[in-house]
């Protein structure tokens, strides 16, 4: 029974027109009971819940108006969290809500940890723990399609697909149960073919979540995208160019670009998190080469690496060091300043990369950026292009959940097809059914469920 | 009369658990009705104003759903705006805050000027000028004090004065006008001595508010404040131990600190602006020069220069021409590292600026920091100390208005005291009541009101 009550600010920090303070647990309403005075001096229950009332909130003990505000209250069950809720809604100075926020906790509130209301609707049963996650997914999404899924994911997508898996396999834990325990009595055993059947249903379900999941990975965290290249072939005007406005510095100083940029852009719907680094070379500059060392390491944890190359001059034994680096990567190599006389032939580089897609652009004329674009659509989708609408697996911790279940299921299926003891195989479908339920929160534990709602940002 | 319908995100921009789309004119009520869903299909003019109803953006004609809400709309005339005013809280994600902005503009809102919903509560009268420019100052108010007079001025602080001052004046004016007009019929003219009495009272009230206006321009604005020196001898570690924290980057590499950095902070109180420069000094780098031109910039238009020297090296070319720079201007002079072996003393220092406050510091062993502290706040409350809580005038604006109502007021008590004829005084009696008409906003033409809305964020 969680029965403390937690507050923090809901709303993005920053100068705005308005800020809330949000506040949930059995002391909410109290709580603003005690700080809040409209002009005729009514108490905030003698106005009905859910209604926006216009007043001040005053620090008593020092006889001091904090701000004036309109606040509700919102009786459990029917809010976001299943408690009691208060929101606050205050001017959207840093003053006015800090100085709200600490007299609620001053009155006794806790300040809430990091999804921690979201936390509390998934701990009291409004949402489950895959609906939870797309809350922040919804918050944190970049582009449409991002959003759509997580909405939908809210809504319930994964949950019932995962519902639907379970429910086949508790039905056949089930009859499996009874073929166990009850074989002398008149209970029809169930057979090998029929586990056969359905396990083989189940399988089929979860692979095809599973096929959903890498595309549903990028839709959610973006395509780690990281653009490399020695000083001064183009790859601060790449990333403006893609950008289409000019956030990097742009100069002709080889190494101004001193520190990594992360820049979150969408081509055709796919979210980038596109990373211009310092170019990588060796340098003494202590400020630079912490730069560099970052580059290094977005370098190797990208999804994809965008080399750029200047054509106008012949490679060096920098540039040289560079395709190496990228052999073995998915990568694209851009061919850049083709409007000035061109030292380097895409032919004789095609020779270097066998398999690496060469596009000829010219950033300065606006060349090649379309032909940039298609190839990271098709890489994403994987050939056919076309919209998908069907449900993702966007989250990783997911997948992970899936793929366990698939190989549980499979070991299962092996022993059907062994004709191995029942009980042997009921332990691979149960680990199957555990799997899944990680998904739905039904079979996780706390240390997890903590650490997903790290994630959150403070306030929901 | 106003009656086009504007729209715009109220809440700060950023990740968060809510934002809020804020609608205000005739057509808010109608707009939401064609976006909002419940779950029962019900209208929301089916629920009572002010109570925030649960429910779903759609976007009918493309059938999709933008977000999950909770909506509340709100009857003219007892609104922020005195308009019909809806609020739309949805995720606070930039997708579903965007997507439904974009849906009520294209429903028939348009997209809010910066402060115009404050321009329509003074355009509509429910408060006046001085009030609504106190709305902004409530937003951007750094520090508990600066917060509490924009309060206090919107609550009417500055306006009741205005007020006061401008009733004595038309009192003063109606008798004198009777006097002009219906000289010789059985009225009581007003004498000069009556003339004398009533000005004085009106000039020495507008000197009293003005006398609050330097203190009250640096608890609204900040003391813009500088620290310069030459590279190496603490100045990032100063700004670093006045914010308790370290946010600049602090290296022993002399030019480290490339750009400006501007941090606020308070100093019992005190807003302070403080700008930490790139080294001041000749460079060939051209990053980092850019740096040092906007620090120059800086640096002459700064209340308050803080020189920082380093105790424990001789005081080069380069110190000497940075003290000459501050000879004429508002400054405070430290001298850091004493820790050190001292090779500048205070005393000759102290020759070559006999004006200025020089303090010896050590940084590293955080001594002298309070001294500096004590120095400000004798500079910006001008000897006496002790917290004045007395309404300030805090806008330049209202400030250039005294003075020139004072102007006006003086002008017109040298003519009576000439006892020039009443038709002269008159004139200049007028010009005062108009110049403190135009800080609440009742003389004032659409211009000057068009600026001041300018300088609001967005949703306000």
């Amino acid at each position: 029974m969680i029965d403390d009550t937690i507050a923090a600010i809901a709303t993005a920090p920053g100068e705005a027109g308005i800020s809330i303070i949000r506040i949930s647990g059995s002391k909410a309403i109290d709580i603003l009971d005690s700080i809040f005075k409209t002009k005729k001096e009514a108490s905030i229950r003698d106005f009905s819940q859910r209604r926006l009332v216009y007043g001040h909130i005053v620090d008593r003990e020092k006889n001091k108006i904090l701000d004036e505000v309109l606040a509700v209250y919102m009786k459990a069950p029917y809010t976001y969290t299943k408690e009691d809720t208060v929101e606050i809604n205050c001017h959207g100075g840093i003053v006015p809500t800090r100085n709200i926020l600490e007299l609620v906790l001053r009155k006794g509130a806790r300040m809430a940890d990091p999804g921690e209301f979201t936390k509390r609707a998934f701990l009291n049963g409004r949402i489950d723990l895959a609906q939870a996650e797309a809350v922040i997914d919804l918050i944190k999404a970049k582009t449409n399609k991002g959003f759509d899924v997580a909405l939908s994911q809210l809504e319930g997508s994964i949950s019932r697909n995962i519902k639907d898996i379970r429910d086949i396999i508790l039905q056949t834990l089930a009859h499996l149960h009874v073929s166990i325990d009850y074989t002398e009595e008149d209970i029809e055993e169930i057979t090998y073919p029929q586990l056969l059947s359905n396990m083989e249903i189940v399988k089929e379900k979860i692979k095809r979540l599973l096929d959903t999941s890498e595309t549903g990975k990028i839709i959610r965290e973006g395509l780690n995208t990281v653009i490399i290249g020695k000083p001064n072939v183009g790859k601060s005007s790449l990333l403006n160019a893609l950008l289409k406005e000019s956030r990097a510095i742009v100069t002709d100083i080889p190494g101004t670009t001193r520190d990594v940029i992360e820049e979150n852009l969408s081509i055709r719907g796919i979210p980038l998190k596109i990373v211009d680094t310092a170019g990588i070379r060796d340098t003494d500059d202590i400020v630079e080469r912490m730069g560099v060392e970052r580059s290094k390491e977005f370098f190797n944890k990208a999804d994809l690496v965008i080399l750029v190359l200047d054509a106008s001059e012949d490679l060096t034994k920098e540039d040289n060091e560079i395709i190496e680096l990228i052999n073995d990567r998915r990568a694209i190599v851009l061919l850049n300043k083709t409007d000035l006389p061109q030292r380097v032939k895409k032919e004789d580089l095609q020779k270097l990369l066998p398999n690496k897609k060469i596009i000829q652009i010219s950033i300065l004329q606006e060349k090649g950026l379309n032909e940039i674009e298609e190839e990271i659509v098709k890489m994403v989708y994987g050939g056919h292009i076309k919209e998908m609408d069907i449900s993702f697996v966007t989250n990783v911790r997911h997948k992970n959940s899936l793929e366990r279940a698939a190989k549980s299921i499979e070991e299962g299926l092996e022993a059907v097809k062994q004709e191995l003891p029942y009980d042997l195989i009921e332990v691979d479908i149960k680990d199957c059914y555990d799997a899944l339920g990680e998904i739905t929160g039904d079979t996780v534990d706390d240390n997890i469920i903590d650490k997903i709602f790290a994630n959150f940002c403070l306030g929901k």
